[in-house]
């Protein structure tokens, strides 16, 4: 059993270079993909500057079909190169991944300028293809686990955000009324979080009294209110800082998951270094 | 005297599940009450949109009717359910489940277009009914207590917001006076408090030379200030964090009270798990 | 000598009342002090609202009368009661009580209508004498002392952000120019305050793409900024609670000068609380 | 070869006087070379003023030509009182200072107005002149290290924030359009910094409900991830300072190099106080 598994050469080959960035060609592919996301991106946001679109279309669609190529044949040799391809057609990367390339494909052969316009929507999803830089960054891990950490706290005080903001909303809505901009409850809860963040637009402003009465007291309280999430970061993060510190001596645990390995059989991440077969599957691995 | 105190099965059943969530049914009842008072709010808020209120007006009275007649129901059970009617009836949830009930019946049976404006406001206070949910977050607590703990701090901090903003807030009456929308020292203070906090409509701006400079002094000195409640809060809650740690083998105080046990007769709460009579009155608890 | 600096019976009763808050006359008349200094506030305010101070021009007059004369006959009794008046007279609350006391009598005796309006603006020094307050309230100590201890750090910092806003309120100039409201360097530069602070009014919005990139950069730079002074007094302030807190045992410094006692003679404070002499001048204290 | 290389007497004075900031003649040269930078500052700011710059023609030029002849006297110092002067000339120093002298000098010979226009935005380098100050500032250097220190977790919160504006400005611009004032995918996305840093302006805003909606979550987004980096800053420099109250015994670190001794060859700085050759290329030092 365990021999037939074992792909062909040119398979493991192409697998290590698109999934793994542990050989120079891998390291290359990612490079060449994240340039590439990065130019379709500012395609799509030149494209949208008006006048520009239409003033220099031939270079754009040429560009744009470029672009939409090399990701075609990308998805195509990620879907070739593992053994069971539906494992990654339907993971969360594998429909981003179809529906960042799709587009261009349906505009020319549906195209028409209503479906036109719906393809420019579909376009916005490219933008989570960068997403995936965030794969190669390890940082990032150690943030998101401050924030998750401390996530019941903050769930709690914007539970209360969103408390304040509903009762002080309905309240400006009835002092103010729609003569001074506030047309409705849910555009007062609308204004009132802007003010409660400190963001304050000023497209809507209270203008009677009583209501920049009730507008300062919304924004004291923004002001004291924004203490407590950074409060609660920053003591849960020096409390993470002191724990290291205090166990200098003992592993790092932030540096566990350095290599890039990927289980070619089932997707499977985060192998140990000397690992030689899948600990989800027991595929063979190849460095 | 005891055993003549002692309710009948049933006044106990429904005080279980109405005053209580440790039984199936009681929880349940929770859950509906909750998505009613959501319903309740959001219907609220629809109908204060423009033009919506008076297309859907048959929905929206019909809806209105529904959330009403359970609201009614449910306070007829409270106030039968427990021994001393009054003591709920004269609370603080027991006035605002009777404000947030009896809007449309007076609507209703007094209604006319100037009544249906006040009561129009008076429904606001449903929206302070969604507040009894934090009854059921235990963590609201512990956010609470760290921001009391550093209560006189900030109170010291919030009325030198107070005396910055009334001296510049003269300060920028006299300089730009009324031809720059600075009309009075009242609002110039708003002014003052909308900078100081950061907030910023623009509704009101400086325009004068002198009145950018004191401008600008004073958003840096907001700037400055947010550093102070931002700092006491996350020494505090670090404390808070630390001496926690410390303690870790001893018995953590903040799962005391998980139980929702509720004493028919007094309705005192926070009874330990184990408890058999209620610590403030001995009436007999029903697990 | 000592006998004769002893001052008679009547003066040292009114400099116990006026001077210090430790009998009940003495605290009576802190209150009522502090209730007309509120009062005389609000009357300037009200005064300020358009409409509103020529309507009710008499009861203005009246209350503006009743509240002048009693800071007349207070600043006499502080005068008179003390044995070196001008200690007292040219001390900085001394000055601040005459210039809060003087206007209506210039009014009255040189009114007319250049002058009123002078007057007015002198009038905003009466905002400051709400400032005396702070002496009876303790625990502004605490928090002003943290300030300073970080004193030096907030200073480099308030520095860079006026260098980043010099470099980049000139640049923003030669980018959007007179044309899109940025008129002069120093408006400029007002603008990247308000937009470094995270204020950001919108009276001026950059509207070139260069200019709006700029304007990013600036607001990014400030939000990161934003951390450094949190960051510091947050630091300085667990700081200050851990070594607090390591010693409690020891006597609390924060209770020490609980007593109101001024010297009658040359108006020192914070005496010890068995006190018999001022030990700046060795006048006898009186409890 | 030794006795060779050291410059005459005069040389050696004119270097410890313009580069040295510690014989008394040093640290006059650097006031005044102060004084007179703020003053061309201030002169750039008020020339910018629309009107004042060409009623105040004359007195404008003059004070221009004061300041560039000791800037240039100053720059030629510079050049001849080291050794290898190119050191100097092509240092980042060197190069500022000849931009901000030549401007006049250019208008002057090769003037007209298009050039002066030119001139006037090669004027903006001054400024960064000023930046030489902080040389002479040491806590300047405390705080620097504290952000270089997270700088790593700055960068992905940075990064973080990039992503959410990209698909959030997206998603604003697909949702709102140009009809509200989004334009662009360029313009949206500084719309989205604009909204997540808090600094609200407001020249942009949405006005249809779901864009309301995206805006809201933008902003308690933006509420909850302000609390990130302040809470990095703070624990980093609470940890800072804790290692540094736990060596008070040992020499402080922050006070080592306070002479302000330079190489009269390579213009080597942070000779230790004792150092009687360069550490770097062994030239003698003067004291």
């Amino acid at each position: 059993m365990h021999n037939t598994t074992s792909a062909p050469a040119w398979k493991r080959k192409i697998h290590e270079i698109i999934y793994e960035a542990d050989t120079p060609a891998g390291k290359w592919f990612d490079v060449i993909l994240l340039v590439l996301i990065v130019i379709s991106l500012i395609l799509v946001m030149l494209e949208s500057i008006p006048g520009l679109g239409e003033k220099y279309a031939i270079p754009f669609i040429t560009a744009e079909w470029i672009v939409t190529i090399f990701f075609t044949i990308e998805y195509i040799l990620r879907v070739i190169s593992i053994n069971k391809p539906t494992k990654y057609i339907f993971s969360f990367y594998g429909i981003i991944d179809f529906l960042s390339t799709i587009p261009l494909y349906l505009t020319f052969f549906f195209g028409g300028f209503s479906a036109l316009l719906a393809v420019r929507s579909l376009r916005l999803l490219r933008v989570f293809r960068i997403l995936k830089v965030t794969r190669y960054i390890g940082e990032a891990d150690k943030l998101s686990k401050a924030i998750k950490s401390s996530g019941p706290k903050i769930a709690v005080f914007l539970f209360a955000v969103m408390v304040v903001s509903i009762i002080f909303g309905t309240l400006m809505y009835l002092v103010e009324g729609p003569e001074h901009g506030f047309d409705s409850i849910p555009k007062s809860i609308y204004w009132c979080i802007v003010t409660l963040t400190t963001v304050g637009f000023g497209d809507i402003a209270p203008e009677t009294p009583l209501g920049q009465f009730l507008a300062t007291l919304i924004m004291i309280m923004g002001y004291g209110i924004i203490a407590v999430p950074t409060g609660i970061v920053s003591a849960e993060y020096a409390q993470d800082l002191k724990s290291k510190s205090d166990n200098l001596g003992s592993e790092s645990p932030n540096y566990r998951h350095v290599n890039t390995q990927v289980c070619q059989n089932c997707l499977a991440k985060k192998h140990q270094d000397a690992a030689q077969f899948c600990h989800k599957c027991g595929y063979p691995l190849h460095d």
